[in-house]
């Protein structure tokens, strides 16, 4: 990949600030990813606030888990890992948490959810037109990190074009080549997420 | 007009910064320029984020859209000349995304939204009171931007007063006689496109 | 009164840049003012964005509306002068558009709203208990200041305690014996009215 | 405890900051404070707004809501006292005031709130999976605080592992063993909260 490790640092912090400047990433909830190298990443560690992020709270890690110092990883590294691990091109991945992600995936009891006729679908690898339906897996939330990205692992194998994945009353997976554009992915995503739940408001009456 | 092209990059870049911080340009959405002359403007690029643009990322094109530097145009660009063609007494243009905007022209299926009775109706160019009705078109979004722009010179032809429309789960074209007029109309129809929204989900009952 | 006009419009400015982080002057909706002595006041001029004030932009006027330097008062600089008048004690007022408020001025079709069993009530003056009811009037909006002034002493008159008027459609007045004890009251009131709308979207079904 | 007056004014003044540009401290609402000993803690005084506190506007009282110095405390002083007597790990408590809250303790009639199947109530101590249920009770509002921490501590004695408590139509108590820790129990329940009413407004139909 060829970004340096205190440029990854400098990265993450950075995303962090603008996350919650939106909102999504409450409490200690969320963690964030850069791909080093073919079997390394820089990561959030566990129970701090990504907010307000400093160097320390960012460590090194294999993409079987594996510290590679002497931090706590969140049990959720293993699911950056897995994507790293499927999808050698991509190189950042944020997860983020927020209202809307919460409340539509809690209420549609479906295991996707199809984005439809949005311009901002554009923003999508491979997509020209607003023309399309873009499918996002939601997966049931898990405490066992290992069975849940088996079933990632399972809709990649059926769905190899998943740009981003939603865990149930959890939050969002998004990943791009770069911090930069997976930054563009978690906004349009939160974006057509938004839309959603307001058309479900005057839908359901 | 009289604006130099360093001038109207910099109200680009303002104006970009400013519409971030509303969350109407979420990922590479959205396209803003300014009329610099009877046949040129300077208008952002084609891929980039609006929130963050740099005077490298704002390009002078023509009227017909052709580039006059070697820079990457975005398709929307013919729009924006349409506008500046029919209307040569506006000297900029802000097209940008919002949830309101998005939820509403989906849910909305008529061709137009007509505003009515509002105070803030007072800020499009000759309106003197609320007790007035502003027809609001909104066209089928499409990525055929000569078949889109004859729409407009259409509904133009019936209605020449119209000042700002909408396409179809994408965003809304404002326009004025400079930029802070045109951040006004675009601040104006986004609170009042919100109202709309808001009164919808009390109506459908 | 003793505040200077130096002073007013350094709190007006600032009062006005508050008032736009929140969403409640957009475009050059809205209109400030503070009590200078007797018989004049600072007030913003017409046709400006008030979230980007200059010491230009506001001017002094006596409490006829007459402009006491060469600049274009608002029309509404009349309902300003009308509540100096009605209420010898207060220093300051605030004029507001927002989204809750005008949604809610709509779909409520009486000529009050009354805020009820909040403990935010207590901000009021002479209020001990969230235990009380506070009658806000709703005015029919208006371009004729002189009518409509005359139904806002017609109403003082039935109800002296009046701490704030909404224009149907428009938006907020609220006063108060200073500057930060008016943006108390308009904060307190904008955050009762979401409230209200949030519960007619619950109850409406 | 070991934290220095000094240093509790510091970080209630800048949680103060942090909790208006949420919109939790609406004009002069809420009240917050650090643990400083076994018997006293520093407190906002009364009647001021919390976005904008000084070292002034902040208070040393013991656990009898008794001032150790000449400044007016809050009545809901004793809230706190009563806290910090029931829970001797914990070191700060932030009363806020936010509108899910307030509409949300309005529209259910039933004395508590159960928060279930979230990832973020893993933010609570002790809780390692979303799949929980969190008891929130919600208590009356009243003037009387000498009534109010009565029902507190008997819903205590009966729930000792309540994170935190709702007032109806008012706000919400929080706290943990500091106010770091404490930011993130507000931070996230008003996200809980917020997730609650938007559920609300869709299942209400």
């Amino acid at each position: 990949m060829g970004i340096s490790y205190k440029q990854a640092v400098s990265e993450i912090i950075e995303a962090g600030q603008w996350l919650d400047s939106k909102g999504f990433c409450p409490a200690t909830a969320g963690n964030y990813s850069i791909r080093l190298g073919a079997d390394d990443m820089a990561v959030t560690v566990s129970g701090v606030h990504k907010g307000y992020l400093t160097a320390e709270q960012i460590m090194r890690t294999d993409f079987s888990g594996k510290p590679m110092e002497n931090k706590k990883s969140s049990a959720e590294t293993l699911l950056h890992c897995g994507l790293y691990k499927l999808l050698p091109q991509m190189g950042a991945v944020l997860h983020t948490h927020s209202v809307p992600c919460t409340v539509l995936t809690r209420e549609i009891k479906a295991d996707h959810i199809i984005l439809e006729g949005y311009e901002l679908l554009k923003i999508f690898p491979g997509i020209q037109t607003h023309d399309v339906k873009i499918r996002i897996p939601i997966f049931e939330n898990s405490q066992d990190m290992v069975s849940l990205q088996a079933q990632v692992d399972a809709v990649f194998k059926k769905y190899p074009q998943t740009p981003a994945y939603l865990l149930r009353g959890h939050g969002l997976y998004a990943w791009a080549e770069d911090m930069t554009k997976t930054r563009h992915v978690v906004e349009a995503l939160e974006f057509l997420l938004s839309c959603e739940l307001e058309t479900l408001k005057l839908r359901r009456t």
